[in-house]
């Protein structure tokens, strides 16, 4: 990896924390508990890997960084209420997120619900307001973002996987799982982007292909890291697939062939975007990111 | 109450359902037992209050009533998702809806949550894919409906219901709570129809004065059913406010100031649309019937 390139990585991160902390400022006395909740979830240190893919897409397609703020901050939002909803006892359960404890652990059941509630209302203010964009464009983005999330998507796919705990599936049935609960935002996100140029162009299916693959290879890790990280590393409970009788790849494939899937996986998104050197950098070492990190 | 109005509430309503039913139509095959979940509370034979205030305020400022189903669908599902994340244990803990049982009774807490989390994706993707609208309109429109819902709108109401339970509060917090928790989506109901318009006018000011009065009306009788009625005629638990120890009309200002306030409200609706007396019949049965009704 390019350490040039990593530290550009981290420049886009550190863009995307100033411009999230303006979102989530608090600008009413009425609510200060549920937005102190709000808070303790959406600022609390994640790896913003979907705002990351917003802004690469971005750069990649010669796209103001200015055009996309909104864009990162609506798909993180998302994805930090379905992190408060999941880790609920009546979905995963987990009481350990990111080294702290759940929100629901941390707060109540009762405001947990209604923080990832809010949360997911503010993710769709915000994608509408972008001062940047024309409502036509900002439009197509909303159906791209409800599509991803609704029951067609994240949620759907949320329910698979409730629904197929401590039960046999298919490696069919886990793929689809995982498109729905994981892999139609990244792609939401993406389309987001894309849908700003006015035309499409051999960039935007070649950052299509890159993104299905990079999705479905950060899924794999996450199962590798179950297996074999710690959950001080991990900052939840590592096993916990294990414990939860959940179907995973690793289970499926054994854990070498699911190494053997990402590294292909890896390799595939690199070829997609491989005609374009002058613009690759920084999406390659995104990608090496994703199959390599340690949590 | 004039008859003939009162059959053109009805049918009102049963064009509401028929559009509702297109908008809840399955067209995967993927997720039926979310789909399932999603009907078994959206069709349930509710009382359909939020669209026919879309349909009447719709008619009283000649709006086609084509271009305004998408708001109505989209108002009612908020509505809806937010009934069944308030029934749930960790909320309201509500075990009875409409005279059948709660969600979570029916199915189970984890389909609850996400059953709610997709219905309100749902009215996002609804509400902003109306055929019949410009796409700067519906931008408004987005907007009016995510502040409606989010922290600072439904949600942070729920959580200050929350909070309340079982403590003393002010009359003011009273109001504030409940302006909060029903008023805005009322409110956004009618900015989301008036924003078709290109001007302001009159008929605006005059809808929006009515609606906070029916508004305001609609929660101290929801307050009074709760001490007057019986389970049986409400679907729901009766004197659920006085066995969770809530904050309610009812308790601040007695049954029969309670009662008064919501007849002066009913009559400040009224002369607030007289100024159009070829326009005001459906709209004073309307309200008429919000005051009057018995469940």
């Amino acid at each position: 990896m390019n350490s040039t390139t990593t530290s550009e990585l981290s420049k886009f991160t550190k863009i995307f924390e100033h411009f999230f902390l303006t979102v989530l400022k608090n600008t009413s006395q009425i609510q200060l508990k549920l937005h102190e909740a709000i808070c303790y979830t959406c600022l609390n240190g994640g790896k913003r890997v979907r705002p990351l893919l917003v802004y690469l897409a971005a750069e990649f397609l010669d796209i103001p960084v200015k055009k996309v703020h909104h864009i990162a901050a609506a798909i993180e939002l998302i994805h930090c209420y379905s992190m408060i909803h999941d880790d609920l006892p009546a979905m995963d359960n987990d009481d350990f997120r990111r080294g702290k404890p759940s929100l629901h652990i941390a707060y109540n059941e009762g405001i947990a619900i209604l923080a990832g509630d809010a949360i997911q209302s503010l993710a769709f203010e915000i994608l509408i307001k972008n001062p940047e964009l024309l409502p036509e464009v900002k439009t197509k983005q909303t159906i791209y973002l409800a599509e991803s999330c609704g029951w067609q998507g994240m949620a759907g796919g949320q329910l698979l996987d409730l629904e197929s705990t401590d039960k046999q599936i298919t490696l069919e049935e886990l793929i689809t799982m995982h498109k729905l609960k994981t892999g139609k935002l990244f792609i939401s996100a993406i389309s987001m982007v894309c849908g700003i140029l006015e035309n499409s162009n051999e960039k935007i299916s070649a950052l299509r292909k890159y993104t299905e693959a990079i999705s479905f290879a950060f899924q794999i890790q996450d199962d590798i890291l179950d297996v074999e990280s710690t959950s001080e590393i991990l900052g939840k409970p590592a096993k916990s697939d294990i414990k939860n009788n959940k179907n995973t790849y690793c289970t499926f494939l054994g854990i070498d062939k699911a190494k053997q899937e990402t590294n292909r996986l890896y390799k595939e998104a690199l070829e997609t975007i491989s005609p374009w050197p002058e613009k690759k950098d920084n999406l390659e070492n995104f990608a090496n990111y994703l199959v390599h990190r340690k949590y």
